[in-house]
């Protein structure tokens, strides 16, 4: 069980850093931190002042990722490793103050708590702010975390943004060296583990009504373009049996995925989050529509089946119809296990605070799923308010906070008696 | 039955002044002819020229339609009332050449053959020119036929285009005068009716295989703005059973308008024309959605009770998914129905040239409803290729012209003969 006077100090300095950090913008009045901009450049500065004050050695790398590093508290057959906690500290436009930073925080707090209480460690520590995470800037996706498990792509670097400045520039404006990413990669044989924890970003823990989760996959997600194509004709003259309204289509086949969905396992969700009809007229019949579908599971094979079910039903439609249905797939991510040892020592920290040990899949994409192409990884959520997200109104009360960060503790706290032993 | 010959001709001479009505146009290249622009003053002075060749007396009322009289043949109890043919000149944006256009030029051709065939006339007959039946560039709706039946909306005069050009400069500019609206109304009791000539901008009687078809109604019309607002949330975090998805709740009740629309009787008709999903993000479970609902029918009460099912079904769908589903009403439009006179001599018309005197309503609006209000009204359709209208590919052969206006000839003939009996 934990002391809640001590978990309320806890989630109260780990939010005044949160604070501190959410100051720190490109847009005065609403938080917007995106990768290699000015507002990355000062918060990366604040995070390794931050580590230096707590008594790691810093260093940035080549594609600005901040790393803090502990030295293990004595020689031993476990010195040579580390074990790492991170997340990232860019920001999606008007963005909220956990999603990302939380988890760069924890970190800091986990280095002053073992310090504090005298937590010896027989490997090292080191707290990772990686600084691509969202994707909003740049075309690259997850790159930060890929630089460090060795799987950075180098056509990223020629990808520019909105207003044309390319990666390459911009990281070496940053302080960076595009020549150097390769010297970022941590051997994955050093590695005990990457920790990462992150609000959920979903409303199942608040649904539940318990504080903390373990993540035990990270979904595999499918992206399609969805285009029907109908004939346009009258509002008031096309009797309706010899309409070919390609919104009708739509409408008729996205009912069909809910209810697919709905009978699938594995978490399945599918979403249709755009929505563009053609012409657009009160008093014209659909002849156009280009829509997305999302589709994702906690594990591949559900995903993949219902695809399969879908664009059968789809044919169907197009065939009842008489319009056209294509789907063009633009992403396809496979579902990322998350380590299993790693999940127990988090199921057994959490469990330690009396808290339910629930364990949940994540539905969104996080560096966990970079850093697990190389390294065991593994993820904590806590409960997030409505589930809301890439939103001022995100938000995590102090308790939760206090009880994530001291699960952070006592599971780092748990892996040094494991290794010690 | 009809000498193809003599339709073939009569097809090819109404083509002709298609033709040289569609080669005026404000923007070259392609067919717009807006309310009050330089290419309708251009036409409506063609439209007199013609009509002054045919022996009519020419008359510009106050806000531009052309009017041609020819006086009956001789005094008799019918010499002071009128038969009334016409349609507008008006186009939408990059329109083809028979809407509206059509009407007017039967009406000229009418004039042509009566005098070639040396049919007298116990009543007098007007050719109408309407200007603004598109409604495109002002907001008010058939003001011009509304002039004539004396259902003038002043308030019109006070709207502006899209240049902030008021109604009522853009009349004065025509040469028209705003303070003489009223003295366009043509008394009711001198009318023995109004016809009019159109394409029918629907697929049924090419579907049929029939040229030619007696209009029954103007479809009556309600249209709705439908406003559903839901949760936003992450496409990847939010469980199905937690969604309250504002698109998957108009898929589903765009389903059930479909379906309850297939049921319905009167040719009942529904459209969800323009659909706007917001936040509009692949990743993110839509918030709010905008969209239109146009329901027409050809009778009221089956358009009436199909409004009803769909709102109570919408209540129960919003209650079941934890959404907002509210419906505003911007337009609400009675059925109109037809003179059976009219109808009866349009299709003995019709029937005399060995052709399938179909009945059917008309899906969209035309004068003849604004003429309906004070005048016993009537339409003929004449097959469209595809219904399509408002496009340049919009399309009607010269046979079937000629049988239009072959029709409508006889038309006027028997009802000739009948007021002369």
């Amino acid at each position: 069980m934990a002391d809640m006077m001590m978990i309320h100090d806890l989630g109260t300095r780990t939010l005044d850093l949160l604070d501190r950090l959410a100051a720190i913008t490109d847009e005065p009045g609403r938080i917007t931190r995106l990768y290699l901009s000015p507002a990355h450049r000062r918060a990366a500065d604040q995070v390794a002042d931050w580590m230096r004050d707590r008594g790691l050695d810093v260093a940035e790398d080549a594609i600005g990722t901040v790393r803090g590093f502990l030295a293990p508290s004595a020689p031993g057959p476990q010195a040579n490793r580390r074990l790492l906690i991170g997340s990232h500290i860019d920001t999606v436009i008007d963005a909220g103050k956990y999603d990302g930073n939380l988890g760069v925080v924890a970190g800091l707090m986990v280095v002053e708590e073992l310090r504090a209480r005298g937590i010896a460690l027989p490997f090292g520590l080191e707290v990772l702010a990686f600084g691509d995470e969202e994707g909003v800037r740049f075309p690259s996706s997850l790159s930060s975390s890929s630089a460090v498990s060795g799987t950075y792509r180098g056509e990223w670097l020629d990808t520019a943004d909105r207003n044309g400045i390319k990666l390459r520039d911009a990281i070496r404006a940053h302080g960076g060296d595009p020549a150097r990413i390769r010297e970022a990669v941590i051997p994955p044989g050093s590695v005990i583990g990457y920790v990462e924890l992150h609000i959920e970003q979903g409303p199942v823990l608040e649904h539940q009504g318990e504080p903390l989760g373990v993540v035990t996959s990270i979904a595999g997600q499918s992206r399609f373009r969805i285009l029907i194509t109908g004939e346009a004709g009258h509002a008031g003259t096309v009797p309706m049996g010899l309409r070919r309204d390609a919104f009708a289509a739509l409408a008729e086949l996205a009912t069909f995925i809910e209810r697919a969905t709905r009978e699938g396992t594995a978490n399945l969700v599918a979403t249709i989050g755009r929505v563009d009809v053609k012409p657009g007229a009160t008093n014209v019949i659909p002849s156009e529509v280009e829509a997305t579908l999302d589709i994702r599971a906690s594990a591949d094979a559900p995903r993949l089946a219902a695809i399969e079910r879908i664009r059968y039903e789809a044919d169907q439609i197009a065939q009842r119809r008489g319009v056209k249905i294509r789907f063009e797939r633009f992403a396809d991510v496979p579902t990322c296990p998350m380590n299993e040892e790693l999940q127990t020592g988090l199921a057994a920290a959490v469990a330690s605070l009396g808290e339910s040990t629930r364990r949940l899949p994540s539905g969104a994409g996080h560096d966990a799923m970079a850093m697990a192409r190389a390294f065991p990884s593994a993820m904590l959520f806590v409960r997030s308010r409505g589930g809301i997200s890439h939103n001022p109104a995100e938000f995590t009360s102090v308790t939760d906070l206090g009880l994530a960060v001291e699960a952070m503790i006592r599971f780092v706290a748990g892996m040094a008696a494991h290794h010690a032993a």
